[in-house]
């Protein structure tokens, strides 16, 4: 089922979002990088927000070609965008892909959102077996949300990683504010903070409770200036190099002597 | 629906796992800290592994008491294990958890499986809103697994984590050999390496494709001394300090560079 074209002169891209093949967001994304390289494109069937980086194991998982217009390879799939990258590297890639882009998200995933995810989850699993990855993120959740504003920062980022790679064990957490006054580029770190008051509490004709996600951010540190948070809320886009490796180092000592007592 | 019931003078502990209500793992675990405290135990309704840090928005959820005849209170839910503590946390806790509990797994969640893992995307959730919180998963897949080799280290872990809480973003992702002949603990980091060979490949009776999850860990450094898979290796209870703050800090200013130009 080796279906990506073999055009070993141009760089091969591979393109996945979490909210679904359909949505604006990656198929505006697709237009900015087509010019770039060799695009296979294997994206959920349907909306897979917060996936974070869940793998399906309890299904059986479908792979089913699209039918486009346009000069890439496209297929869609029953899976999460994690699924969808390991679908792609085990059938799909007829050689390494040089670079791997998700998104463009409706919505940031900034702070603490990276770690439900499921655009940044996407960009992990590259990470993870070495392929330079971003993600991207517009901080809209429109799903009609005007994508100029990300044009020049992805096609930026796509040319440097195709160029230059990333270390080991790193991708990018790219989050472009929804604004046409940009001020700049920042390089972060992820800001400290939690989401509250996540439910939306109904009852059902029946007179049994349910409960819809939502709630807000809670920034803990919106006045640091080495957040994204505080990018973004200055109109900077952020740029937080991202990692999967969630060892927390400088707390070694400490836990050592939790359990040397 | 606060159900828990009061009693202040006993803290309180929220148990949680991936493999579902019905798990021997984690009727193991409450077995083993029943004694320390009050425990509220909100749990998927069903096997929930390999959800990561999952967040349920596309459907609404529900919380199911369940019935026992032992002493705790307990529902059952139909999202992933960070559903169970974000509903726990809303609405039906009478006060905040002094610890969260996630467990203990059947099988392995060490090196880059933390990831992916659903008992630690409980307890990340955990550390995201300051309770101490610690993953125990028990190197089995055996649904009927031996479970004796983690009494020790379970009772010790959350003993301590009463006593002494854990630094602000971070929690503890304990694995515990199928053993008898156990070596002691060995505090360490998460092991880098990778899945392969992941999908068993089948065709229906349509001539469809479809895939399975499968595959197996590749560790990139088995001989090193200070990462987890080497203490399991050895017969030694691994202990990982493990943070949501997935920023790279150390290559901050590679991605500067990578921006600058």
């Amino acid at each position: 089922m080796t279906t990506s074209k073999s055009n070993f002169s141009k760089p091969l891209i591979l393109v996945t979002n979490d909210d679904g093949i359909d949505a604006k967001g990656i198929n505006e994304l697709i237009k900015m990088i087509d010019s770039l390289g060799e695009i296979l494109v294997v994206a959920p069937d349907s909306p897979r927000s917060g996936q974070s980086s869940a793998i399906s194991s309890g299904y059986p998982l479908r792979l089913i070609p699209v039918e486009k217009k346009e000069d890439f390879t496209s297929f869609k799939t029953n899976g999460t965008p994690v699924d969808c990258i390991k679908l792609a590297l085990n059938f799909l890639c007829d050689r390494r892909p040089d670079l791997l882009v998700s998104g463009i998200n409706h919505g940031s995933n900034a702070g603490v959102s990276v770690v439900y995810s499921g655009t940044m989850g996407a960009a992990i699993e590259g990470a993870i077996v070495g392929i330079p990855s971003a993600g991207f993120s517009l901080c809209s959740h429109n799903p009609d949300a005007n994508f100029s504003a990300c044009s020049d920062i992805v096609t930026f980022t796509c040319r440097k990683l195709l160029e230059q790679g990333l270390p080991q064990s790193v991708c990018l957490n790219i989050n472009i504010p929804a604004s046409d006054k940009i001020n700049g580029v920042k390089v972060c770190r992820q800001a400290h903070g939690y989401w509250t008051e996540e439910y939306d509490r109904r009852t059902d004709p029946y007179g049994k409770d349910y409960f819809w996600l939502t709630g807000q951010f809670i920034n803990l540190e919106p006045d640091n200036e080495e957040t994204d948070e505080w990018a973004l809320a200055h109109n900077y886009i952020s740029v937080v190099p991202t990692t999967y490796d969630q060892s927390a180092i400088k707390y070694i000592d400490t836990t050592r002597n939790l359990f040397s007592e």
